[in-house]
C-alpha cells in the first residue's frame, strides 16, 4: 500500500536509539586528514556555453586520498564576490552531466557548485566524467556494497570524503563567501550533504531533500526497491555477513551524522517514499544537532517535492543569510 | 526488443503516403479565424521569485474560443529587447509548473514563453492552472479520445489553437522580436510545436524534440503505451467507430502540418523509442515543407536526448538566427 | 498480502467517525432542485432486439442540469404493470453497453433500468452514449478529480444527480410501481447506489455491491490501485491541495449518504479487494440508518460474489418485496 | 506490440498446409463410437431459480466412456418446442456456473445448453460440477498438457466427445428441434464449437468465437500467454518430447475438423488477440469445409467483440434458421 | 515490503493452536495399512551412467494403492553396506529429473534416495517419470486443490503416502541401514519430509528445507504466491466450500505432523520467504514432538540457504549419526 | 513472443561478417605475455569437506596482472593421475559457490576446477571470493561497462586473461594430463570459455552452454535483459560513446575467439533465449575455426537444457577423449 511505513503522527516522533562505533569521530578525523594532506589547489576552467547570464566553470579538485574529481562551478556573469554559495550532490546512478541543467541556485545570485559521484554518471541522464579508481572486493552490481565488509575500504568512504574536500574546493575560492555556504543534494545526495553537514564546520545551512543513507538497519529489508535493496541481495548471497555488513554501515549512517550537525538544516520527506522510506528519513531528522526543519509531502513517493519544494528551500536559505 | 520498430537505414528515408482531407486548411483556416476573432491582447503579471538574474512574468492570453491560457514568460533581467524569443509546449500530462523550473533559454539570453495545455498539468511536476471548459461525449480516460467523434470537437483543436494564438501573443509584447520566434516542445510538446509551425507564418525555426502526434494510423496499434494506446483502447470499446476516429485525426497528423511548415527545422528522434516510435517521427520529419534536420538517439527510449540535446538545440538556433 | 485491510473481526465492527460538511443537506437539496426544476418527462423509444422474451427500450430522462442521460429499460413482453422495478448503476469507466448483457432483472420479472454514466463508457465493455457537457479544470486523466476543487463542481455532483433523476424518470412510468423501487450496482455502481439510497425517499431497498466511493480519507492512499490511486496521483502533483481535496470529497462520501439511508441495504464486501478495500465498505455499511445486512466474500478480490451474489440479491429482493 | 502477428491483408489469405494423421477419422470414429455405446438418456432436473420468465434444467448426460457431465438447459417458459437450440462450450478454467450468468439465447426464443467442461471450473466465475475422473502422467499445471503422450490419453480427447455427446443428448430431448441445433462458445469454447462442428453432422450452424486449439504447431511458441504456452512450458522440460507432443496434438488441431465442417459457420477473430493469435484463427476459418464467414475486431485483444459479436451472432443464426 | 512477516522474536517463539481432526491418527493408520497391504518389493534397476564414482539405479517401489512411483538410488561405487540412507523428496512441480542432478549425499558416503512425485516433474528442471492415476473433481490448474473436497482423495494423501512408503521400500535393500535413514527436502520437500517423519518410526533425524504445508489457515492469504494462493484462487470461486477445503487440509497439516515426530529435526527458514512465510515454518517448528533445530536466514527469499545450509545439513547429519 | 529472434534455418546457417580489430592478435599476445610474466605456481590448500568420495582443494592462482584468483579444484579420492580435467567457468553474478555444488565431472572421474570471477559473486549463489583491486571510470550498475571506453581497461579484460592463466595453472598439477584439458561453462562462463579456447593451444575441447559475450552489436539492442541491456543503458546516458564502446567491445567478442579455436566445440543453443539470443550464439558457433557442433534447445530460454545437456557433455567429451 502507499501508506507503508510507520502512520504520519508516528513518523513525527520517531526518534531510534541506534549505537554508533566508538570509534566514529576517529575514523573520520584521520580519513578527512589523510585526504586533505594530500590535496591540491583546485583547478577551473572557464567553459563556453550558451548562457550568457551565468559564468560556467569546469573544475577539478582533490578528493579522498587526492584522486581528481570533477564538478560544474555556475556565477552569475560579472558577479562581484563574495557570494553566498550551494554546494549540491547527486542522486545515485547520475553524474554532474551538463552545466545548463541546473541553473535555478545561479540564476538566484548564488555561485552554485555541483559535484561528480565518483564512479557513477551512467544509468541516468548525461553523464559523468569521475572515474573512482579503486578496486573492489565481490560486490553486487551497483555501488551500495563496494568494499562493504570494511569501513576502511566502503565506496561511500571515499565519497563522503570528496563531499567534505569539495567544501574546501569552494571555500578556497575569491568569488565564495566561505562563512556563507549551505549543501544541498537530493536522495543519494541528501544523504552526502547530511554526512557532509556533520563533518564541516561553519556551514550556513543544510538542505537534504528525501536523503538516503540514514538508519541501514531498518531500511535494509522494509523497502524492496533499490539502492537499499542492493544490501538485501548482497547478504541474500553472503549469508554469514551482516554482523559485518552493518559494521560497516554504522560508519555512514545519515543519524550519527544528524547529531553532529552545526548548522541549520531543512529536511524533506515524501511519506509514500518506497526508496528511501519516510522513518528512515525522520530518524536522521529527529536526531539533528541543533534541530532540523521537516517539510513533509504527504502523497508523494521517492519525487518529493520537486520544483515546489526547491522554492521552499530557496526562501529558507535567504532567510538563513538575512538572519 | 529494444529495436523494435524499422531497421535504421529505413527509417531514414521512411516517408509514407498519407491521404489528408480535403478540407484541412479550410477547417484551420476557419478554426484559427473565429479564434482570433475574439482574442484580447495577453495580460501579463509580475511575479516574485528568488531569479535575480531573470524576470519571471504569469501570462493569461486567449486561446481557442476566447478561453483563457496561462503560461510563463522569462526574460534576463533589465534585458532591452526586441529578443529573440521561444516559445516552449509541454509533455503529455504536466502543466506549466513552477517558472524556476526551465531556466536554459532565459539564461541564455532568449524571452521564454511556456504554455499551459489546457486540462492537464495533474499527471506529473508541479501543476498546471488551465482549465478545458468544454465537456466531452464518451471518452476513454486521457485527453486523446475527447471529442473524437467529430473534428470540430477534438481536444487538439483547441491546443494547436491555443498554440498559435500563443506565438499571437508573444509576438505583441514589446520585448520580443516578432520576426525571430521559434517554436519547440518534447513529446507532446513537439507535436504541438509542429503543428503550430505549420499554422503560423515568419517562424524562425521549429525544434520539436521526440514528438508525438504523427502518423496515427501506423502510431496506433504499433505500441503499447499511452498516450497513443489511449486510442487502441477506444477502439476496443468503440469497436465500430474506427473510420470516424481515423478521420478525425486526420486533421490532427503532425505529417500534414510537416508538408507546410515555412520555417526550418530540427527534429530529434530517439530509435529505441517506445511512445513516439521512430518511424512516426521520421514520417512527419521525411515530409517537412523545408527540409527537417533529424538528430538521432539510437540507443534511448522517449528520453531522447535530454540535456544534450539542448545544446544541439541551443547551437543550431543560434546559427539560425546569425544566419 | 492478499489479506492487507484490517483482520476480518475488526472489519465487521469498524464505525469510524468521519466528519461531515454542515451544510451537507443543503448542498444536495439545492442541487437536486435545481436539476429537478429544469427536467423533463423521460423518452422512451422501443428498440428491435432478438430478444422475444423482453421489451427493450433506449430512454433518455433529464439528469444534472437538464442534461440528457441514457438508459436501457426492460420489461418482461407482455408484462401487466405496475411492475416493481430494479435501478443500477455502473462500474467505472464503463457504459450502458447493449440492452441484452443484463438480462438478470427482468427475466425474472421486474421492470430494470441501467443507467448510462456520463462521460464514461470507452475504457471497457461495449460503450456508453452520454456525454459530460460540462468542463474541468487541470484533473488527472480519468473521473476522479474532475472539478475536485470545488463541491460545486465535482463530476460526482453531477452523477449523483443523474442517478436520482433516474429513479424520478422510471417512477414517472405507467408499467413502473413507484413504491416498489430498488437500486442496486457494483463498485462505482455501489457507490452511486448508496448516494441514490441516501437521497432518495421510499425506496424499497439498497443492494450496493463491493461498493466504491466511501471513506475516502483512508481510501486514498492504502490502496494504490484506480480509480482511489487517481486522488492520491492528484495530490502528488498538487501538493498544496490535500485540505481542498478532502472538504470536497466530504460532500460525495459513502458513509453520510449511507447515515440518511431510510430503506434496508444489502451490501456486498470483498475481505481482499485492492480496489474498494473491505474497511471502506464496512465505514458505510456500519453507519447505515436503518441498519445494513453485509454479505462477506471472504477469499475474492474485486470481482465480489459474482453470480453468486446476484442470487443472494434476488433473494434478499424478492423478501423484501413479499415482506 | 499489439499488431504482431501478420499483416492483416495476409491474415485474410492465410491458409498453411498442415499434415494431418492418416487416422484422423478412424481415430475419431472409434473414440465417439466406443462412448455413445455406453451413453445413457440424459436426466433433466427442473431447478428452482428466480427466472420467472425461464425454465431452468439441471443436466447430467453420459460424456467420453460414459462419465457423468453436467450442464445447465434453458427454454422459455411454457414454450411450446421443439425449439432451435444453441449448444454453448465454455472458456479454459471456467465452469457451468450459475444458469442466470447466460440468459440471452433463451430470451431470444432458443432452448440453451451449456455444457461444464470436466474437471475446469475453479480458475474464474462460480464453479462448476463436472471431475474428470481420469488420472494423467507428468503434466504441467492447467488441462493442455495432461496426457499429452498419447492421443488415447490426451484431455482433449474426453473433452470433444463430451463436446459431441452434449448435442446427441440434447437432441433427444422433445422440446428440442434435432434439425435446427447449432454450436458456440468463446476461446476455448470455440475450439471446441469447431471440433465439434467437425464431428457432428446436420448442425445448423457453428459460432466459434476468438477461438483457441488451432494451428498449434504456429501457436506453440508465438504467444507468450497460456493456455498455448503451458505448451512450451512442458516442452522446456521435456526437452525430447516434441515430436511426441506435436503427433498428439494433431489430432485436436481445429484445421482438420474445421475442413471436415459440413455447417456454415461464423467466427470471429480479434486482431491483437495474444491469447488465441489471428493467424491461428484464420488457419482454421479459411480451412472451412463450406466457407466460413470471419467478423474481425481490428483493436481488440482476447475479449473479442463481446456483447456486439453476440448481436451478430444472433442475427447470422437467425438468418439461417429463416433460410 | 521483505519483512512482510511477524519480527523475527516474534517469530521465534510463535507457536500457534491449530486444532486437529479427531480421527487424524486413525486417517493416516487406516491410510498406509491399505497401501502397505498391496505394495510389492521395489524394482533396481542399474543405469548406465558417466558418473564412475556413483552407482545409478532407477527404482520403481509401490506408493499409495499400489501405484508404481520412480525413484533414483545412488550408492558409492563398490560401497560395502548397510549404509546410513537419505530419502528425499522434491520441490512442487519438479520431477526427479537425471541421477547426476543430486550427488551430495552420495558423494558424501551416503545411499541417497530421490523420489519422485506423482503427477509433477513437468514445471522445471529436466522432468519426472511418474503418473498421478487417479482423478480430480473440479481443480484449480495446479496440484493443490486436486480433490481437496474430502481428505480420502485430496492429492497430498497420495503423496504423504508414497513417501513413507519410499522409506519402507529403501529400507528394504540391503545396501542400507534400516536404522539410519534421514529425510529431506526443500519447500514441497520439505513438508512432505515433515509428514513422513510425523509417520514413520525410528528415522536417524529430518532436515525439511524452507518447508512447505504447514499452517495452512494462516498462509491462504498471507502470500500472493503460488502454491498457497492455487487455495485462495480456488476459494475465490468457491465461495462457499471454503469450511470444506480447510477441513481437508486439516489432515495434511505440517504441525499436525510435527508433533508426533520422534526424530531430531534440522529445519530452515528464511525470513522473507513470500512462497513459505516464516511464521508458517516456525509454527510446525515450534511444535515439534521432540525439538526442532532451526537455522535462520535473515535476508533470504525462498532460495533460503542453499548450498550453505546443505553443509550445515550435512554436518548436523553426521552427528547425528556419530552422537 | 518466444520465438523473438531468426527462423530456426535461418539460424543454423547465420555466419555475420563482423570485422576484427587489426591488433586483435596483438592485443591478446601482449595481454597474456604481461599477465603470465609475473605469474607464480598456484597454491593448493587441501579443504576439509563431508565429500568422502572427493577431494577438494581451495586454489589461488596468478590471473590478470599477478591479482589473485580463487577456485575450487576437485579430484576423485585417492586418484592416480594425470587425469582429464575440465576447466569450468561461471555465469554472470555468481561466485565460486562451495566445493560440493558442482560435483558431476569430478564424480565422472574428472579433475574439475571452478575458477571464480573476480569482483562477482554477489547477485546469486553462495558466494566468490576474489576481489578486482582496478577501479573503474562512470560505469553502469554492474561490470558490463567497467572500463569499456578501452580495451586495455576493460573488464574482461581481466576476467579472459585470468581464464587462461587458470589453463596453465592447472596444467601445471602432477594429478592433471596438461594433454586432455577442456573448458566449459554456462552463460558468461560460456563466452569465457569460448574466449579462452581461442586463446589458449592443445585443448581437447570445449563446451560453451549458452554462451553470452558474443556478437555484441547485434544482441545490444535485440534484447531488453541484462547482461547485454546495461550496454544499452550505458550508451542511452553516454549518447556519443556508441563508436568508443563497440571498439572497445571487439577485441571481445566471441566470434573472433570462435574463429581462433583450434580444438572442437560443442555449442548449446536455446531458441527462447532472450538472455543470449540464439542468432548471436548461432553466429560464434557457425564461425568456429574447426567446427562447431551445435546442441539445439527448441523451447527453452536461457536455462537451456541444463542437466540433460551434461548428459550430452559427459558423452561428447568421453568419446573426445576416446578418439
Amino acid at each position: 500500500m502507499p501508506r507503508f511505513d510507520l502512520p504520519a503522527d508516528e513518523l513525527r516522533t520517531y526518534r531510534p536509539e541506534v549505537a554508533e562505533p566508538v570509534d566514529f569521530d576517529a575514523f573520520w578525523q584521520s580519513t578527512l586528514a589523510e585526504s586533505r594532506a594530500v590535496a591540491e589547489p583546485p583547478r577551473l576552467t572557464r567553459v563556453d556555453s550558451p548562457l550568457s547570464l551565468v559564468e560556467v566553470y569546469d573544475v577539478e579538485f582533490s578528493g579522498y586520498a587526492g584522486d581528481p574529481v570533477r564538478g560544474w562551478f555556475l556565477v552569475p556573469a560579472d558577479a562581484a564576490g563574495p557570494l553566498p554559495t550551494v554546494v549540491e550532490y547527486n542522486g545515485y546512478g547520475g553524474g554532474r552531466g551538463l552545466p545548463h541543467e541546473r541553473l535555478q541556485w545561479a540564476a538566484s545570485g548564488y555561485a552554485h557548485f555541483f559535484m561528480d559521484t565518483r564512479g557513477q554518471g551512467s544509468a541516468w541522464g548525461t553523464g559523468g566524467s569521475t572515474p573512482d579508481p579503486h578496486g573492489t572486493g565481490a560486490s553486487f552490481p551497483g555501488f551500495m556494497t563496494r568494499g562493504i565488509d570494511d569501513p576502511a575500504d566502503y565506496y561511500y568512504r571515499r565519497v563522503f570524503t570528496d563531499a567534505v574536500l569539495a567544501v574546501d574546493a569552494v571555500r578556497s575560492l575569491d568569488v565564495v563567501d566561505a562563512s556563507r555556504v549551505a549543501v544541498t543534494g537530493g536522495s543519494q545526495g541528501g544523504g552526502i550533504a547530511i554526512a557532509a553537514a556533520g563533518l564541516v564546520e561553519g556551514l550556513v545551512g543544510a538542505m537534504p531533500d528525501v536523503p538516503f543513507l540514514s538508519h541501514f538497519e531498518r531500511a535494509v529489508g522494509l523497502t524492496d526497491r533499490d539502492p537499499y535493496n542492493e544490501i538485501v541481495r548482497y547478504l541474500a548471497v553472503h549469508r554469514d555477513a551482516a554482523e559485518t555488513v552493518f559494521s560497516t554501515l554504522a560508519y555512514f549512517d545519515g543519524i550519527h551524522f544528524s547529531k553532529r550537525a552545526t548548522a541549520p538544516s531543512l529536511v524533506s520527506v515524501a511519506l509514500m517514499d518506497p526508496i528511501c522510506p519516510p522513518s528512515t528519513v525522520y530518524a536522521a531528522a529527529n536526531h539533528h544537532g541543533v534541530g532540523a526543519e521537516v517539510v513533509e509531502y504527504a502523497f508523494n513517493e521517492h519525487e518529493g517535492g520537486q520544483g515546489l519544494h526547491w522554492q521552499r528551500q530557496a526562501a529558507w536559505l535567504a532567510a538563513r543569510l538575512a538572519g
